[in-house]
């Protein structure tokens, strides 16, 4: 039976294909989350198994799409980023984000029970949806992964002084919420050391979130500077010409395929704003493989 | 701390919405599920288990998204149809693609043990990747699910030869594929027939793939012209004017949710190609609730 | 000499292919207008001179561009619209609008002279920014083109009594503003009876604007029903499947174009609101030719 | 009169914003300009006047457009480059691109009685199609305008010799592209030779097309190293933090326009493929003015 008649409809479907030469970051948002962290009573003000287990999935993700050189995530949301030469899928947006936000979800069902034991997922299950965003520039990639930083910083801040009052001073949800208005970070600070809290001293993985990365040596910085010799920050370094991308062979991409997967995946939660992150790792911006650690 | 500095990455962020008052289609696929499907040892030629699961997880995103009116799914691939009209998310491509994909891949992993038992899901985890397509008229659309369902059956017949030859005849796979190559339907069924095989009487669940739709009353035709008097098939009858779509007031939206969640989904394995299918079932390309049964 | 080294640029190219089976609709505004008709000193409320030029731009533009079926302009704005079978230079956004912008700039410069006779163009020249935007409906295209017919008349009234009551009563511009703030239709036309002008004596080219579409003959409705039989307006009629779209053969395609040329192109003053506009001028939206007066 | 009722149509317009922090480029390119320099008998296998009528629009483009900081033209193209930090139109595609359409139309039109003197044009008339796209990096910006000066050069060898075929050896056409079928760049300079013609002194603006920028005081390099003490063509140095880029208070921005105008449109036929060319013309990739000529 011939299809013809019906196949004109293929000509309906439009091109997405991202714009090359640029870093594509995918990032998933839960959908619903505050409901289904109230339903599943998670921690307040973070719950240490619910980071636990998103991390789990952003790391399944990262060791299926060796494509991906970092992931950054923070409460219900994860940030993923393709390497500015990656042509997985032909950069086409619509692929990438699915597979992304089909990836995460199914390891995140699927490791719900290691998390948490006991607890049974019912519906509505955990979902998460996804977009696609290009940034042209090291520095505009770098920026986006600190906005996200502070922003971790800044929410986990509020919630923590939030919380402490409620279960520290005994007032309702609504009385935090105006208690907290109008304040300064110096000023949260400030009535959580009175109900006994010192922020700095809460954990890092809530104050800065979760850096993912494939788990090479660090390079070490020259201690008089400060610096490696040659910086892989500046966008010269970087900007190896397009043009000049020499498609490793193929028997070569398995092989840096295997070195990643040997790799294995870092879980951090270091700040990322700074350039020593980077420059410690320089593979990441590299797209490179590193030195495998002994 | 202020956010400021980082926050321009923001409008990097580009507009998706796609086009108004055309059908939207998000389809997924199965993510190399060939080979999934051998790891898991799938019955040839067509594992009514895997399919089973399928529709189970269409039909959880079918229950979770009221704004979907239709889905058709084949083997690894699932199509669900958005009316028109619908606003959800603001009709922003990536929002409707990865909600569908996150969804449908939460409910495949989490029912997995329902349908396979004793099977244990293991790395790499299913996964779909997704898309969506704009159709601009009732007609565009009807062509595009005509073209899958023909796909299917196309697919289909040769799948069923394929296998029927290597289990029957005893010839490997790459005789089988000689022998089939270029051969017409008919001589597919040729084969079947020596095999022992007659065609029509396979499943009709793998012969027409899966319809889902909210499971409303059947409006019947007119017994002498085999016709509803009014048809809804014609973009006329569909066409009214977007701007006189009237947005229902919320407690009228509400009780029309309530309504097609007590409709349920119907689970059918019918022809959708020709005019019957949609003129029984009116409420598809409308987008109303149609009248529940007892 | 190889230019293979930098070829790699073209892969920076977008596809802008615009949604098949969707009417399109150019529209041009002349930039900085306001100041250009200053310079000139065209005539207050509206100078015919100016409206004869832009028809006479638009109309060039029809007779270059086959594939426009209808034309509407008003003050420095004009709306060309294809088809929704339309495939010239496969639907690309750019390509439609920059040839479009192109083709009416180099009319209105070289025409000038003609519709001002002895003003000499100088610099900063006019000319004419554009954009694309699909409608999917004959309902949303005729809504689109009754929005433009509207606002014109609109922006008309306000003209015309804004200049009425500078030029009869004496007032200046910004009197005139604040006597005009806040008024409505009736109170406006209350105020140009005042004045000594009826507003419906007004010439139907400033309160209507302009239609341009292929002259063929105009089909006579049914006197009794003021209906043609078949009405041409329902998008059954139209929605002829895409699928069976019949590319007509070359030669006559060629036929097409030369009977479309023949036919010359109808300026007029009318309304476009109504249905009777879309009927008596069938093939406007059929896109197909008429018949040609004899 | 209310509009509100049409007004929704206005939602079916798209956003249509280029990425942030990349360059801009407008080609536009002469529509049917093959038959065009039939009509009006151009002179083979280069016509100057036609160059410097091309010349002369682009100039004209940058004049009334600030934000155009290069054009490189050949035949009947030009590419314009705006900007990475342009926010003209909030980047909007169709605006820029339509607007440099129009405007070099514009200009060509009225410019031909100079370039033509005595030579009436008439329908059709001369246009141009156009279309943006974006480079993120200086390197592939770069590259991008190498590439269209590498195919003038190819373009004008290949032309330079086949109408020295026919002009001097007396072939026809078809002979003259069978002639050159396969050919080298050597082998053309020979056969060129042989016609007596030294390819080297044809005049370099058939042979490098035309670059245009504002006319500011070229830099002097190091004579020692051939290069700037602070190199321009880092990207380090250009990638001014986008978050960093002070919006020029509005004083200061009138005062930069007004520079720009004193400074002059420079009119080259020069390589931009080397280093040298931007070395010299640091105002070019920094967006900034340089030091008016005295």
């Amino acid at each position: 039976m011939a299809n013809s008649k019906y196949e004109y409809v293929r000509e309906f479907e439009q091109s997405d294909a991202l714009l090359k030469n640029t870093w594509i970051v995918v990032r998933i948002d839960g959908r619903g989350f505050h409901k289904f962290s109230a339903k599943y009573e998670f921690e307040k003000p973070t719950d240490k198994r619910a980071i636990d287990l998103m991390n789990g999935a952003a790391a399944a993700v990262m060791k299926e799409l060796p494509d991906v050189v970092l992931g950054y995530g923070c409460s219900d949301e994860f940030s993923f980023v393709f390497h500015k030469d990656c042509a997985l899928f032909e950069r086409r947006s619509s692929k990438l984000m699915t597979t992304v936000a089909s990836t995460f979800t199914a390891y995140y069902v699927l490791l719900w029970p290691e998390y948490f034991p006991g607890v049974r997922l019912s519906v509505p299950l955990p979902t998460f949806d996804g977009r696609t965003v290009c940034y042209p520039s090291v520095e505009n990639l770098r920026d986006y992964l600190s906005w996200r930083q502070v922003d971790c910083h800044i929410n986990n801040l509020y919630n923590t002084t939030f919380w402490a009052l409620i279960q520290r001073s005994g007032i309702d949800a609504r009385e935090a919420e105006q208690r907290l208005s109008g304040t300064l970070s110096s000023d949260k600070n400030e009535i959580l050391f009175q109900l006994g809290i010192n922020y700095n001293n809460e954990p890092e993985m809530f104050k800065k979130g979760t850096v993912l990365y494939r788990n090479f040596e660090l390079q070490t910085l020259n201690p008089a500077t400060g610096r490696k010799a040659s910086s892989t920050l500046t966008e010269a370094s970087l900007a190896a010409p397009t043009r000049e991308v020499q498609k490793p062979s193929k028997s070569a991409a398995e092989r840096e395929k295997k070195t990643k997967a040997k790799a294995g995946i870092a879980v951090q939660h270091i700040d990322l704003i700074k350039d020593e992150f980077w420059e410690c790792r320089p593979w990441i911006l590299t797209g490179k493989v590193g030195r495998l650690m002994e």
